[in-house]
């Protein structure tokens, strides 16, 4: 199916039932460690060959060990394999996260011959407690045995980086382009908000590419398309500790991305790719009924649009409002309006899908049942056209249910 | 009851079961006019003459005609009476609302026999539907002719303003310091976060007190007692569009509030006032189970310490977690570290109550079961050291209740 067929001639087409290997050059394994329960917990990726890597990390001032060793590798430009494990999130534990991090990063490296400086870390779970170190020793070996390539592992890798998600969370696209030679590919695999003891809402997300793309470039077009996806969705304000989302681009495609039309469509592609994921945590936040897009139009710039689409996406009160399915413009007028961007109220207007709720500063002439029907729908939309200028952002939340609070006030630690 | 005695030898007495008229110089009244259901909905607050004014007005761009009018009046420095509505906030309907907005005022005006630039409106309610202002034709002169003072008009008063509290929120204190001479009196009066159609959380407030003060220093004062007090609330992070809190110095208690230490000592008592409403509104944020008093503490300034607890006030997870009485440092940790002010989270430490949930770094060793008992409590109180100077700042909100969703997502308009 295409995905998305842009002026440029970019045709970007899903691969059903596929991940994390279905880009040339990658391999991967998961296994169940004993970190959560009885369900896989530990996974590794890796390329056949050291690669160029790019990566964005939490801004969160407390973060986990593996946020800036991770980092630090990041800036080193090139990778080879990455460890993730869900259950515990190694955070807040002292020095001891540190060395254990390190030994996580060592054990990889170790099972699979390569140098410790190319294997990235990334941990989910509960905070606050050791990780279980004895477990991790017993499951690498195991894990880099298994190292494979088929749809199988990489439902298991998606499996294995979940904590409280409902759904698995993977893509996979074959892209082409006039502007490249032949066919690329991309994947991701990401893990939503779900909630761990003591818990946080943890985003993890991982991007396999066999794109010809060195690494400068790469982190620049990957910080570019997160702006744009991962950074435009909210679940309910809160940022982990352990966030990050990493790419790796093994070049077996043999496709070089090196002129300007070239690096535009492929960041074009791997937008896509980061949206569909971004969309998918959204969709499957804690106690969400439906996937909400927050479109606000007119804005003096993009960041400004962006700002009060955030606001409004992080409402209480609108997403509340939603979970009642009750077109309550008074609320999105109101976040609007406090979201430190200026505009001129009586100019502005708002519409709940296509029933425009909202007319230059005057409120309610529209046809209530029929926006509580739109509002019954799983996707919905809301659009605040600012009327200030030409520049445009897009928000994905959920709402807000009982179910939210079920899981985040009658969990115990 | 002494509510507080400062080392200045200021000291402040609440005198139970009176409000708005306990100062010399005030009367009021409030009637049925027919704008909510069958409840008390339309109040008076005169002063006998001419007064210095002050006021502090919501920041939302999108306003009701009320708040640019009573602003502009409120600069002229002088005004007798404030009309009150609850039931229609007189919001987003067009030019029409201006209209109305200014005929509250004259009508008012006629009835009392005052000039109308020294009327002030407020009103509160229904968001996008014009104002019923046949009712307030007839309602109005009734209110003027009931005018009066005694303690059961200051508790109709009270519940005129009212949405959908849950309690009234009233005070009067008297007043004695070595720095003036004799006592004055201080009374106050608020409405917190209800819900109504289509809605916004809306907070209106009045005070009264018969200090002999200049209306720009009134302003002074009062700006600087509502930074500590109402704008260190937060039930949901919403801020309405009607928002408002005035204060009336009728002078009548004849003592001048001129000298560094007589200011001093009645900013104290009308923070110490504005500081009881405030915390009744979080206390009855709506679906809340327990008043939560959030200190920030080490900060390097007041400003970057209040924007930390803020954030920790206003996390939903922390506020879910707070309902579930868990113990939940992790989240509060995370709370604090994207609020985005600098800090060292390895030197940072939390407390719940006084039990040390996180220290210089590492949490997780308390006593779970204690800190559970604890947090059942009607009111608990959070604590972090920012351990990077020496400010600190409160904030005050509530928790996140099956009742927030039920409240405000249940109700349709």
């Amino acid at each position: 199916m295409a995905m998305n067929a842009v002026a440029s001639g970019l045709v970007v087409s899903v691969v059903p039932d596929t991940g994390i290997t279905f880009p040339l050059g990658f391999r991967a394994a998961a296994v169940r460690a004993g970190l959560k329960s009885k369900n896989l917990d530990l996974a590794l990726i890796v390329a056949d060959q050291p690669c160029p890597v790019a990566g964005v990390f939490t801004l969160n001032l407390v973060k986990a060990p593996s946020v800036p060793y991770s980092e630090r590798l990041v800036k080193n430009g090139m990778a080879q394999a990455i460890f993730v494990n869900a259950g515990n999130a190694n955070a807040c534990v002292g020095p001891q996260g540190d060395a254990d991090n390190l030994e996580c990063a060592f054990l990889t490296a170790s099972a699979l011959g390569i140098p410790q400086d190319f294997v990235l870390v990334a941990s989910t779970g509960v905070i606050g407690r050791l990780m279980p170190m004895e477990k991790v020793r017993a499951a690498v070996p195991l894990a880099a045995a298994g190292i494979g390539l088929s749809t199988e592992i990489d439902a298991d890798v998606a499996a294995a980086i979940m904590t409280t998600d409902l759904t698995q969370k993977q893509i996979a696209v074959e892209c082409r382009s006039p502007h490249w030679q032949g066919t690329l590919r991309i994947a991701g695999v990401a893990k939503g908000s779900g909630m761990i003891a003591p818990n946080m809402a943890t985003t993890l997300s991982f991007v396999t590419t066999d794109a010809d793309v060195s690494s400068d470039l790469l982190q620049a077009i990957h910080s570019r398309a997160i702006d744009r996806t991962f950074n435009r969705i909210t679940v309910d304000g809160d940022t982990s500790t352990n966030d990050m989302c990493l790419v790796l681009a093994s070049g077996a495609s043999g496709i070089p991305i090196k002129s300007p039309e070239a690096m535009a469509d492929f960041e074009t592609a791997l937008e896509q790719v980061l949206q569909f994921l971004a969309k998918e945590i959204a969709r499957d936040g804690e106690g969400a009924t439906k996937l909400v897009t927050v479109q606000v139009v007119g804005g003096r710039s993009e960041e400004e649009a962006a700002k009060v689409a955030k606001t409004i996406a992080e409402s209480p009160l609108v997403k509340t409002a939603l979970y009642g399915c009750d077109p309550n413009w008074g609320r999105i007028m109101a976040a609007a309006g406090r979201a430190g961007v200026k505009f001129d109220p009586d100019k502005a207007s708002a519409w709940i899908g296509d029933i425009q709720v909202f007319n230059h500063g005057v409120g309610g002439n529209f046809d209530s049942d029929a926006a509580n029907t739109y509002l019954k729908q799983s996707e919905v939309t809301l659009t605040v056209d600012l009327a200030s200028g030409d520049e445009a952002a897009t928000v994905w939340t959920c709402d807000y249910s009982y179910d939210y609070i079920k899981i985040n006030a009658e969990y115990h630690t």
